[in-house]
């Protein structure tokens, strides 16, 4: 083997326990550690060698950890994946970050924005290299963005995805220790253009899988799946994810990178499955209701940005009218609106004539 | 009902026939008529009055021709759609062209580019603006581009396309003729861009389409579907795409219309079989064996594409490196190699730094 780092990766979820594949087999030290939250996993991790979720075997060697034991885990570590959901961002600063030995680089899957009063969205990097100037520490933080779900990581199915960061050097050794003949890393500097690109997917993404609701209800039919419709709203939210990110100072390779991860999302799982039910008809109560239990970031990202744009909209600095779809899922989910997606503002805002 | 036009409709194939829907909900005088590889169609429709391939039929009142009483249909018409495939280019040019009535314009749905010696890549109303220049005549060429597969088009999903030619008031005839509360029509002016990226699309699908068929492959189940390797080459063909656009000098919103293009194309049946018929290894001899009699325009492009970037190239105006997705599918379908998609080149694409 020829990478041979000690790779600590913080949270068992799904993410985070699916990159202990490609981190061990390609020959690291790789310890997971739960967080609080994560208690179970971790014993049934340890009893049975696979995540609750997967139908494969974690390989051979991967180390778990209870999190009372992370100052353990963190010796001699090279690196520290952050595999926590956006609800345990600031779990992460105020819990690992000060703890984290001086120089060890985090590279983070977590994924999402977070909202100033000023209208600014920071994405996490920001958000941590805050808290890492308050602790006067010098970790560098790096992100994973791009289309790869964790089930088809854990299946071995071809990924690609985009290392961001701030220094050349350490993004090549993390893509070293990282990347497989199935796992292909792409790196690049623009990290608020990956982070922005990859957190608006989730809001878009549940844009698209209202229309498989819609016609679901319209068909009675659960197995009558169109696409014109979906590929039409897919247009629009190209259109705005590509405003959006160039907004936040990101390049066209990060919009690219959020392009595939928005494809990947609509098939994904939990975004397509509450797009789904409000795309039925179903109030964003009662499908909350329906998916208890199921963590939606979807639903957070989508409600952060347009409440950004409210405020860059009421400082002039942009118009809502171009961004109809998101404006739309915001108005379905914090204000119980029904959907009734706006075809004629899409047309609208393709037309190239004044 | 507020429009009232004469549309003739070339070419009853699917799309031709679908959009004989909005055109006559709107309640416009439709007239469909077939090419002579369609005469059955023909008679079929008037027996029935279904497309033999649509499940739902045609709204009251479609009128239909054979195409030796095209002049009698062409009497009256505001305008004229083209509805041939890609393979009936050369016949529109020299037997419908020299027949129109003068000044009606044509809206064209027939996708594709034509490769000339010095690599230029002509869409088909440049191709079709020459052969009117040659006949002195004063027809507007106007097209169809986006994500509308005819099928879901005649069952009333909602569908968002782009018409592209060279007049706004002309646009503007043709937007109110067609758009209906299910067919969404924005405007440009944006013909290059448009008719380049839409045509594109069908090389791109394909190449998509291949991960499908190697992960059945590798599985042995055709119902193992996984999205990471699909939405990876998904990202790297918006890459492509968007710089082959801004190559033929398109603009962004074309872009998008051509990625909402590919997405529904990757569902949209011919180009998926195929795609997935070679990813499961068979040869594209085999393939085409396997799908005979079914008209892929998805290979004509991407030679056609391929060929033109090898003459640019050996000019120096780009590097054929910046199209590995487009060159191996060129490489499967010319040169019977087997699939084996270039994952490394597509990270080293994404690399931003040096």
């Amino acid at each position: 083997m020829k990478f041979k780092k000690t790779i600590v990766i913080v949270g068992s979820g799904m993410m985070g326990s699916a990159l202990a594949f490609p981190a061990r087999e390609n020959g690291n030290c790789v310890r997971l550690v739960g967080t609080p939250l994560d208690r179970a996993i971790i014993e049934a991790i340890r009893r049975t060698n696979r995540h609750p979720k997967f139908n494969r075997d974690f390989p051979a060697g991967v180390e778990c950890y209870q999190f009372e034991e992370v100052a353990k885990a963190l010796e001699g570590a090279d690196f520290v994946i952050c595999g926590v959901s956006s609800f345990g961002v600031e779990w992460f600063g105020n819990d690992v970050l000060p703890i984290l030995p001086p120089g060890v680089p985090v590279l983070s899957v977590t994924k999402g924005l977070q909202n100033q009063p000023d209208g600014t969205l920071l994405c996490y990097p920001q958000v941590w290299q805050k808290r890492l100037n308050e602790l006067g520490k010098d970790n560098e933080l790096n992100a994973i963005g791009g289309p790869c779900t964790s089930y088809e990581l854990v299946a071995h199915d071809h990924s690609l995805v985009a290392f961001c960061g701030p220094s050349p050097k350490t993004l090549e050794m993390l893509r070293e220790a990282m990347a497989t003949d199935y796992y292909h890393v792409m790196t690049t500097r623009d990290v608020i253009g990956v982070e922005s690109a990859v957190a608006l997917k989730n809001g878009y993404a549940l844009g698209i899988a209202l229309t498989i609701g819609e016609n679901i209800r319209r068909s009675g039919n659960p197995d009558e799946i169109h696409y014109n419709s979906q590929a039409g709203v897919f247009l629009q939210a190209t259109r705005e994810m590509d405003a959006l990110v160039r907004m936040q100072g990101g390049g066209p390779n990060s919009f690219y990178t959020g392009i595939g991860d928005l494809y990947v999302t609509v098939y994904g799982g939990r975004t397509r499955k509450v797009g789904i039910l409000l795309g039925e008809g179903h109030d964003i109560d009662e499908a909350l209701e329906m998916l208890q239990g199921v963590t939606l970031e979807s639903l957070v990202v989508a409600r952060r940005v347009a409440e950004a744009l409210r405020v860059k909209a009421a400082w002039g600095e942009l118009r809502l009218e171009e961004f109809p779809l998101l404006m739309h899922v915001d108005d379905i989910i914090s204000r119980h609106q029904p959907v009734n997606l706006p075809w004629n503002a899409f047309s609208t805002a393709g037309n190239d004539i004044p």
